[in-house]
């Protein structure tokens, strides 16, 4: 299995990059390694005598506020275009990027292609439950479509549910659809019209519509929602986590001797709600519906969450959930086509 | 000031509607408040010698599974419709209930009516911040329309804005639109529509799109929505708010001696934290660009949050709002038809 990253791309690129590849090169030396960007700065952080590292030199690279499309079609040389560019050459399995997320959907759409039969790729994250029964729940579109059609959502939700299944090991993942109310007829035009596909589907195990107060609970094992609104909830559990956590710093720091030794004897219930509460633990967002896995992680990842991108990567990788969706959609395409025919 | 209440919506009526009537009685004097619902069961709450408590005696309520539309219109003698329609005969100035959502928003628009020159009225509701100096934002809408054209929710600036002005005595508040990112070009259709009419709207301080992520720290004084999104980021506050806490208390018990220690002394913290995020104290939710102030309450709420309720109104009937929205939209319906006339 060869994964090509953008070392160049992110707010801690190349050091935080190279530095996350060598300590996933050492834990799976099932995987090769190829890092595109400048030689000189990506040796800086590379020790000798890693086998399952290279590097493909190159000067060029998209920055963060490059527009995309122009970006990705004019900067052939970039660190991010050419690991692309490997990936649709069959020269590499998966792309990986902490680098501009516009862009990298683009190189994805543009140079590694939709799977036949899907309209719209759509990002997909996994995000932790409270409920440690479900562990963790995957929500998808979180941003790659801000414009959603019902063929859309249904198409998310059979990728979400192979997703869940092959990667994450669910025998039968339940599939809600986030929507402002749980009876059938809750909703707008898209969630009703939604709704209608999702209950026809027979790919999946559709449990019907769920409400964002329910999510960290684990109300679904995949949550079915647009671009738009996927973005906006995500952002809004990040930001009430972040605030409540500085809320409750604050509050222990004002609170004198009390609070303070309160907070010192909490730190370690504390330190792991934290952890339970960061996702980077699961990898990064996966625009899936591609001929091969892209994965995005955040602009400011660090060593630890690169790691666990190409951690994440190597365990799609394994699961062959894309040949598998492929293979799916070719013989429904068939189907379809004979069904016509006929 | 006369407030008609519906004493028999909610899960806890009449009981905890009446316990919070009483309060807010006793507390405003300035206030009458007319209890609409059975008189027996009423009494059995509230005390002799409240002056300015009234009943208005019916046997009809609506129930929380009813079809809002059927039984706005076929339950003339309802608790909630009564009380509506003694605001439409100008009997009282304000109605509040606990109960049925979906049918107080009809017999809000049947009954009572919208302003002239306001298109569909939202759903308001304010939030804290844990920002002091900001205090709280009002966002609109969260759930009135789960479809919305950039007309409505360029009516949803002004209005939000009346009220962070006028009940929440902010000077120039500022108005965000909710979006998937702060630079001008980002957006579907209808926020990138609505971008261009905020921008133009000579009522409003238009700071711009805000995203989801940092609503609690403050970023606007009113975020605009429309009421599909706006309900799934105010559930998903709720959602993640409370999981953290349950979370946070899990890992206090089940951390031994230590933790449990920690958690003593940092019980005051903790409350002040939980109280922070308890925005029933802020009111209900405003059905908002009607002829009346029509407010609802969580069905769940107990006297507290009634009484809390009770004092916005107040707080909204002081202000003028409503006359003075009344007022402005009905001066620029004359511009209006002045410039088609010319």
């Amino acid at each position: 299995m060869k994964i090509a990253i953008d070392a160049m791309g992110g707010d801690n690129a190349p050091k935080e990059i190279v530095e996350g590849a060598v300590l996933a090169a050492k834990e799976f030396t099932d995987i090769t390694l190829v890092l595109y960007g400048d030689e000189q700065k990506i040796k800086a952080y590379l020790p000798e005598g890693i086998a399952n590292i290279e590097i493909v030199h190159t000067d060029e690279q998209i920055d963060s506020d490059d527009d995309p499309i122009k970006a990705v079609r004019r900067k052939k040389k970039a660190s991010m275009v050419m690991a692309a560019t490997a990936v649709k050459n069959k020269e590499a399995d998966a792309i990986f990027s902490a680098g501009n997320t516009g862009a990298l959907l683009t190189a994805g759409l543009l140079i590694i292609g939709r799977i036949k039969g899907i309209d719209r790729p759509g990002l997909l994250v996994t995000l932790p439950t409270i409920n440690e029964e479900n562990g963790t729940f995957q929500m998808m579109d979180v941003g790659a479509n801000a414009e959603c059609k019902p063929q859309n959502m249904n198409q998310f939700a059979t990728l979400g549910s192979y997703y869940a299944k092959f990667v994450m090991g669910k025998s039968n993942p339940r599939v809600g659809l986030l929507n402002n109310g749980t009876e059938e007829n809750k909703g707008n035009s898209l969630t009703k019209e939604s709704y209608a596909l999702l209950s026809e589907n027979q790919d999946i195990n559709f449990i019907g519509n769920v409400e964002a107060r329910d999510l960290l609970q684990g109300a679904a094992d995949v949550v079915v929602t647009d671009g738009f609104t996927g973005n906006a909830v995500l952002k809004t559990t990040e930001g009430t986590a972040l605030s409540l956590m500085s809320l409750l710093k604050t509050n222990i720091l004002e609170s004198g001797l009390k609070g303070k030794v309160g907070g010192l004897l909490l730190k370690e219930s504390l330190t792991s709600m934290k952890n339970m509460l960061d996702y980077s633990k699961y990898g990064g967002g996966v625009l899936f519906g591609l001929k091969a896995p892209v994965i995005k992680t955040h602009g400011s990842a660090t060593r630890e969450p690169v790691y666990q991108t190409i951690r994440q990567i190597r365990d799609i990788l394994k699961s062959q959930v894309v040949p598998d969706l492929t293979a799916y959609y070719e013989e429904k395409a068939e189907h379809e086509s004979t069904f016509i025919e006929n």
